[in-house]
C-alpha cells in the first residue's frame, strides 16, 4: 500500500529551505530514536520542520495525496521505536513549533505547541507558584508532544496522575489535513465522546497534536525526601502499604534494588549501603506546616517495617543527593557492558515484590545484569539490562528474557506498558496481552481516523 | 431502520420471570429518568433486570439480531433524557448487578458491577480508610454505571477529578453481545489506545458497561467548611482565584447566588443572609495539623477581599449545617412553581462571574425565576429554573432562555455540558458547540461499535 519511493519534491513549494533536510546523515540522525535494540530499518525521504499549523496541514495533505508515511518527533527520546521509519516516508519534527503560547495564572491552564521542552513548561508554571506535575525522567529534553503521544507518567503520577490526566483540549491535524479540536477551555467537559483521550497514548497514529491545552494545579509549598533500605523489594512495598494504609499519599514512591544499588555504588561512589537488596526513595509534599507530621509519622512506620539507614533531606540540595542514586542507575548501569535496555512493566503493587523477584531469576537464568529500579506507589517496574547487542548470544538470551517477564507480567495480572508506549518494540507481545476483540476495535478506530494508514504506520500494531 | 413493533417473547428464554416486565405502568415507570421537560416519546416494550453478565450478552445478542434498541439504566437520575426510550425497545435495569465485587484494601482499587449506589461504594471504602471522592449531588441513590455513563462530577471534582479520573478498567458487552476489556489492573497502563475513556461519558452508546474496576485513594484526615457572603458571584471568584494563586487548593468551591439564597431562606428559614448576592462555601481537607493553618489563610483571604459573614465548621454537624443551604436550593426553588429544572454549563473559572451576570439577565429578560448554584473552582454554573410546564408561554420563554444561556456559554468559551451529559435534552445544540468534525468522527466511532445502532439510540446525537 504504501509506496517504496516517495515523491518529496512537493515539501519544497511548501516548506522554506531551511525547514526541510535531505541529506542522507541528517536523514539517518531523525530515523533513530533513544531505542537501542535496533536502527530505523529505513531512512526517511525527507525531515521537515514545520513551523505552524498551517504548514502541518499542508505536509499532511500532500503526504495524504501521494500515500507517504509520516513520522512525528519532538526530541526522540522513546524507548520503543515508536520514532522509527520502518517504511520511509516524512519525519515531522516539532523542534520549531516549541512555544509556550499562554499560562493562564487564574484558570491554571497552559497552552502550548507540541515541541514544548516539558522542563521548561515546570520552570515557567513553577516560577507563578503553578504546577505541571508530569515528570518523565527524560524532562529536560523530551516534549509535551511526544508526552502526550506516548502517554508518559513519572515518579509523581502515583498521586498526581500522569500526561493525560493534564490534557483538557487537543487541537489535532487528521490524516487527510483536516483539524478537530477535542475539548474546552474548561476544566470539565461531559459534551459528546472524549475523543481527547483517544489521541494521548495514540503514538501518532490517529492524528498529529498540534496544539494542547494542559490543566495546571497550585505548586505544593514544600517537599521533602526520604531514604530507607530493606532486606528486599517486597519489604519496601509492603512498608509502602502500611504507609498508604495510614492515609499518607507520597508524591513519589520509588525504589532501586540490590544490584541497582551495588552497580551505582561501583561506578559513582556516593556512599549507598550495598549490603542492602532495596532502597525505597520518598518524596512527600503538601503545606509547610504538615511536612514534619508526614516524615516523622513515615519513618516511624519505616522503623516498624524493618528499614534501616533512614535519612532525609532538610534542604534542596540534600534532596537532589538522596536522587542522585536513583537517577544514575542507568547510567551506571551503562557501564557494565556497552549497551543497556530498559523495559517498563507494571503489576498491581500487591505484587511487586513478586514481578521484582522473578525479573531477577529470569536474569540470572539467562546470565544477564540487571538493575532494577521503579515506582512502588504504581507497581511500575523498570529492568535496566547491560549487554553487548553484538554478542549474538546474549542478545537472543536478553529476548528470551524479555518474553519471560512479560509472561510473568501478565501472569500476575500486570501490563507490559505503563508509561512508555508500544511502538515496534512491544507490537509483537500486544496480542498476548490485550484481548484480541480489544485489538480488533483499535484497529477499526485506527481506520476511521487514518485509512490509507499513513500515520506513523507499523506502531503498537500492524494493520 | 428501528423495527417498530419489537419482538420481546424471546426475553422470556434468557430471563426468568421476575426479572422481565411487561405491564404498562412498569413500562411507564422505566421509560422516565429525572428529566422534567417532557416524557419518553415511547414506552419499552419490555423491562430486564438482567443478574449477570451472561444474562446481558444473551440480552444483546437477542436484541442485535431483531434490530431492537436497548436503553440501560442504573437509578435514572440522569437529567437529559439519557434513559428515555424514544425507540421502544428495551430498557435495561442494573438494579440487580448491584454487588461491590471486590474492595482491593492493598491496591487501593474496587470492582464494582454499574449497579452499585455511590454512596454505598463510599461508605464501604471510607469505612477502610479509603476514599472514592466523586460526588455527584445524588450519590444516595446514583450508580457508578451511571455515573460512568454521564461522565459524572460533583463539588469534589475541582480537587479530586471526576469519575473518569478514577476508571482503571472497564468490561464492556459490545452491540453485537461479545465482550472486552478496555484496560488492565494496574494504576498506569500506555499500552494501545485508551478505549476506557472512550466509553466514559458515552452515555450507552457505544456498549454497555458491565463490570468496572475503579482507583481508590487514602481519605483525607480530616475536613472543614467555610462559609462567607459576597456581594456578587463575580467577586466570590476572585476572592477564589486569590486563594488558589495562594497555592490553598481547596476540595471543594461550591456557590450560591442572592437568588439561590433568598429562596432556600423563604422556604428552609435556615438563618441565611437574603441581603448578600452571593454566598461561597469552601471545604477545605488534608492532614489534620494542616487544618487550621489553611483555614486561618482562606479567611484571611476572605476578608482582605470583601466577605462577610465568614463562619466555619467545629464538627461535622455544623459542616453539615453550612451545606445545608446549598443542598436545599433546588428543593427550595422547586417549591415558586409546580416544576423547576437544572442545567450544567460550564466555562474557565475567569469567566463565571460575566456568565452568572448573564444568565441572571437572561432570565429576567424571559420573565423567569432562576436560582443560581454550582463550582466556583471549575466555573460549572447549575441555573435551576422554577416554571410551570404547562404554561405554554412560560415554556417557551424557557426554552429560548436556554437557548441563550447556552449562546452566551459559548461565546465565554465554555460548553454546554459539564457533568450531565447530553442526551436528548441537549443534542440540537451540539453542533453549535462542538464543531462539526469532531461530531462527524465521533459518529463514525458509534458505528465502528455499533453498527446497527441498538445502543441508546438518538442520545447525543442523531445518526
Amino acid at each position: 500500500m504504501l509506496t517504496k519511493s516517495k515523491n518529496i519534491d512537493g515539501l519544497k513549494k511548501i516548506l522554506a529551505p531551511e525547514n526541510i533536510l535531505t541529506g542522507k546523515e541528517e536523514r539517518y540522525i531523525y530515523a533513530q530514536d533513544a531505542t537501542n535494540t535496533r536502527k530505523s530499518k529505513r531512512l526517511p525521504d525527507a525531515v521537515v520542520f514545520p513551523g505552524s499549523i498551517e504548514e502541518v496541514q499542508a505536509i499532511v495533505r500532500y503526504a495524504n495525496k501521494h500515500h507517504i508515511p509520516i513520522v512525528c518527533r519532538g526530541a526522540g527520546t522513546n524507548l520503543v521505536g515508536a520514532c522509527f521509519c520502518d517504511n520511509g516516508g516524512i519525519v515531522m519534527c516539532f523542534s520549531k513549533m516549541n512555544k509556550i503560547i499562554n499560562i493562564n495564572k487564574i484558570d491554571m491552564t497552559a497552552t502550548v505547541q507540541p515541541g514544548v521542552v516539558i522542563g521548561e513548561l515546570q520552570s515557567q508554571v513553577e516560577a507563578m507558584g503553578l504546577f505541571f506535575p508530569p515528570d518523565p525522567s527524560n524532562l529536560r529534553v523530551s516534549t509535551i508532544g511526544g508526552a502526550i503521544a506516548q502517554s508518559a507518567g513519572g515518579p509523581r503520577t502515583f498521586k498526581y496522575g500522569g500526561t493525560k490526566d493534564y490534557i483538557l483540549d487537543l487541537k489535532v491535524v487528521l490524516s487527510d489535513g483536516s483539524i478537530i479540536q477535542t475539548g474546552s477551555n474548561t476544566i470539565k467537559n461531559a459534551t459528546g465522546y472524549n475523543l481527547g483521550q483517544l489521541f494521548v497514548g495514540s503514538e501518532g497514529t490517529l492524528g498529529i497534536v498540534v496544539e494542547a491545552l494542559v490543566k495546571l494545579i497550585p505548586k505544593p509549598e514544600a517537599s521533602q525526601v526520604i531514604m530507607a533500605y530493606f532486606d528486599s523489594v517486597k519489604d519496601a512495598a509492603n512498608s509502602v502499604n502500611t504507609i498508604l494504609q495510614n492515609r499518607f499519599m507520597p508524591s513519589t514512591l520509588d525504589f532501586m534494588d540490590g544490584n541497582a544499588i551495588t552497580t551505582v555504588e561501583k561506578f559513582f561512589n556516593i556512599g549507598l549501603n550495598t549490603e542492602k537488596d532495596a532502597l525505597l526513595i520518598i518524596e512527600i509534599d503538601g503545606f509547610e506546616c504538615s511536612i514534619d507530621y508526614q516524615r516523622e509519622n513515615i519513618i516511624r512506620i519505616l522503623n516498624q517495617s524493618g528499614a534501616s539507614g533512614i535519612k532525609y533531606s532538610t534542604n534542596e540540595e540534600e534532596a537532589k543527593k538522596i536522587w542522585q542514586g536513583r537517577r544514575a542507575s542507568f547510567a551506571a548501569t551503562a557501564k557494565l557492558k556497552p549497551d543497556v535496555l530498559t523495559d517498563d512493566v507494571i503489576v498491581s503493587r500487591s505484587n511487586l515484590g513478586k514481578l521484582v523477584k522473578g525479573i531477577k531469576s529470569i536474569c540470572d537464568k539467562y546470565n544477564l545484569l540487571v538493575s532494577i529500579v521503579g515506582h512502588v506507589g504504581d507497581g511500575n517496574v523498570h529492568p535496566q539490562i547491560a549487554l553487548n547487542l553484538d554478542d549474538e548470544q546474549e542478545y537472543n538470551n536478553y529476548k528470551a528474557a524479555k518474553k519471560e517477564i512479560y509472561k510473568l507480567t501478565v501472569s500476575l495480572g500486570g501490563i507490559i506498558s505503563a508509561e512508555h508506549g508500544i511502538g515496534v518494540e512491544k507490537k509483537e507481545f500486544i496480542p498476548k496481552v490485550i484481548n484480541g476483540l480489544s485489538i480488533d476495535y483499535m484497529k477499526r478506530v485506527k481506520k476511521v481516523f487514518d485509512p490509507k494508514n499513513i500515520l506513523n504506520p507499523g506502531k503498537i500494531f500492524d494493520l
